[in-house]
């Protein structure tokens, strides 16, 4: 069982000391990265680009096999990955952040991911790809990184501003939104006809039901469960019972035909108002130190960086320039007409530029499929990776030019 | 790839949600054994045979599969269950610890693992089983528990006295023996043949030379790269090394011949004396928050609860008291001379009864292997539950019988 030199124990050890690699290798570049004021996601998915089976780690040898393979466990583990980082934002927001995010973060998250999704669509059917590809193209392209923007606004000290406030909340709708979009896409392809709107309309309304209503069901049962349980005392109890609901909700929305992690996400929400949410949030945290590099390696080591080379260059520009564009214009302009400010307007949309997991997560369930090829993915993954970095950049401008003018009023 | 409904996605999904239930009933149950003074570990193997597929695991279905099945995903979590828990106590103790642990504890340990050693290989012998399978009977009956050994004590407040010295010393070397003696048994089951005495020496000390210079190896280099790796300042960096140290000396003590846990016993140790220890084992101890129950609970999955029924009594009853006799006298004799103290020298015999994690996990390989049946395997899963009750009252009560006398001694 917990076995000696057998074949089949060797290949746990040996993805076990890839993990160990590559979660290693990943802090290092991820902490250069931070460093150099860049996403340290980026350091961390770069990580498993050389050390992916078309890289280093595949010319590296360990005893007779390479040093990275992409077998079951690891996919395994980059599951369980995708499940910790989603739970753990989850744990950010409760219901009570969602309800009150009001108005304007709901029209700009929602605008934010429709026009990225058939801008991404249409570009990938201009090209001639396949409609399901298309579809993925554009779900890829929909939701915004919350941990990259809340992160920068943290670093300009702006989290508390008035456009600080609607971008970290658009952005967390969006990401439901993303998560909807995916499951919807999913289930389309699946379905394997190009739908019609009104087929649109019903999956949507459904993904949304199923989903609200898991959402409404953590919050109601979890923080009961967890407060029954924890009147034991026991070390460790609470949180076992918060990765059992991390993982249970999320094996519920996979049986409802959704994508798991919308369910860890939904979980995490439902955790988010229960007391020892300290406590949880501190052992997640503790969890994702492993488990979130681990994630972000292993979208890297799918990239072939030869693959690079034969990037269809044309489309990968016109796709990287609609993913930024969709995303200022879908953001930047409602933002400004709601808030009647064109200078928070714009802000608002550059900081919503930045994809980030949700993008990969959907990039890498559309490679396992079958239906993005290697050179889609790695072409996704890049653009994922360019708006990650350039969106910092952008806001940071816009409020170093700002910045005068916005002293000016806050002396009024 | 981090999927969605697919087949072998949903797997993970399964196995996850069954790893979550074991984890949640066994520090349930956990608190609750320690709630009446019984060793925790009790209570999450007991959660392992409540949940395991021969009992309710396989009784409850989820969706159209048993809660708990064993596959391969749940073994490899086992073995890397069984890595962290070693790792874990290695680094509680240091080189130093070993080197000055003295003549007591090393003639005390070396002794407390002959004596059960032989007394389980002629039991088993006696009872007409297969030289294999008394070679590995007589293995997982040699290691004491540190753990409860060293909880007990505590909750006796006389974990810094000799006796108690003594005690947790010998258990530490009884531990590197017993894993020594473990790698030796697979070695001479694997080469097929009834070893003579020359082949058993030859075996011996290779395995020693080995795991010495593992350890001496660990103790030179482990602490130098994470000092460096901890100058980038990074966060997750030191625990990224410090996992990556313990799969990887595992993984190199695996490709020598030697059980991977022994490896990451000697990793833990080369750590211990690491500057961030307390960082280490502060990020360890969270994984052992759920690896620990985990390991613990799939050790009792394996017990079919009807063999019970099926056990050949004798055989169970002799080789318990063969077990418990041979710890008291192996350790008991030697420390009451060393000592010079019969009362002393009986509270380390009865404080070294109390087997644990590397028994279940002797026998655990034992079964993977063929080498024991199901029924061996429950049985001797049992005796070591027994030894792990019994050590803690037999020491209770010897402290409370020699408690007047020692304050006599106290007073003079």
């Amino acid at each position: 069982m917990v076995g000696v030199e057998g074949s089949a124990q060797l290949d746990v050890l040996q993805t076990v000391i890839a993990i160990s690699f590559l979660v290693l290798l990943g802090r290092i570049l991820g902490t250069v990265f931070a460093r150099f004021k860049l996403p340290e996601v980026i350091g961390e998915v770069t990580a498993g680009i050389i050390l992916g089976p078309f890289a280093l780690g595949g010319i590296i040898m360990l005893i007779d096999r390479p040093l990275v393979e992409l077998n079951e466990l690891m996919l395994a583990f980059a599951e369980i990955g995708g499940i910790i980082i989603l739970f753990s934002a989850g744990l950010e927001f409760t219901f009570h952040d969602l309800r009150k995010a009001g108005l304007p973060a709901a029209v700009v998250g929602t605008a934010g991911v429709i026009l990225p999704m058939l801008g991404g669509y249409y570009t990938a059917i201009l090209f001639g790809f396949d409609w399901t590809v298309a579809l993925l193209v554009g779900a890829t392209l929909t939701a915004t990184s919350i941990a990259v923007t809340v992160r920068v606004l943290e670093e300009l000290r702006r989290q508390k501003s008035v456009e600080g406030n609607v971008l970290v909340n658009a952005a967390m709708i969006d990401d439901v939104l993303g998560l909807t979009v995916l499951s919807i896409a999913t289930s389309v392809v699946v379905a394997g006809r190009i739908p019609v709107i009104t087929d649109i309309a019903v999956v949507t309304a459904q993904s949304i039901a199923v989903w609200f209503a898991l959402l409404v069901g953590s919050v109601f049962f979890l923080p009961r469960i967890v407060h029954v349980i924890g009147r034991l005392h026991g070390k460790g109890t609470t949180e076992a019972v918060s990765t059992a609901s991390a993982f249970g909700i999320a094996a519920a929305a996979g049986s409802f035909g959704l994508s798991p992690i919308v369910g860890a996400f939904a979980a995490g929400m439902g955790l988010a108002e229960s007391r020892p949410i300290h406590q949880i949030r501190e052992f997640i945290g503790k969890l994702k130190i492993l488990f979130g590099p681990l994630f972000f390696a292993i979208i890297g080591t799918y990239i072939d960086p030869r693959s690079v080379f034969g990037l269809d260059i044309f489309f990968f520009v016109v796709l990287a320039a609609v993913a930024i564009v969709s995303k200022v214009a879908g953001c930047g302009i409602p933002a400004a007409l709601l808030l009647k400010d064109r200078s928070k307007g714009l802000k608002i949309g550059y900081g919503m530029v930045s994809r980030g997991e949700v993008g990969f997560i959907i990039a890498g369930i559309a490679l396992s499929r079958g239906i993005f090829t290697q050179a889609v993915y790695s072409e996704i993954v890049l653009i994922i990776m360019i708006t990650t970095l350039l969106s910092p950049i952008l806001l940071r401008r816009a409020y170093s030019k700002s910045a005068p003018e916005e002293e000016d009023k806050a002396q009024q």
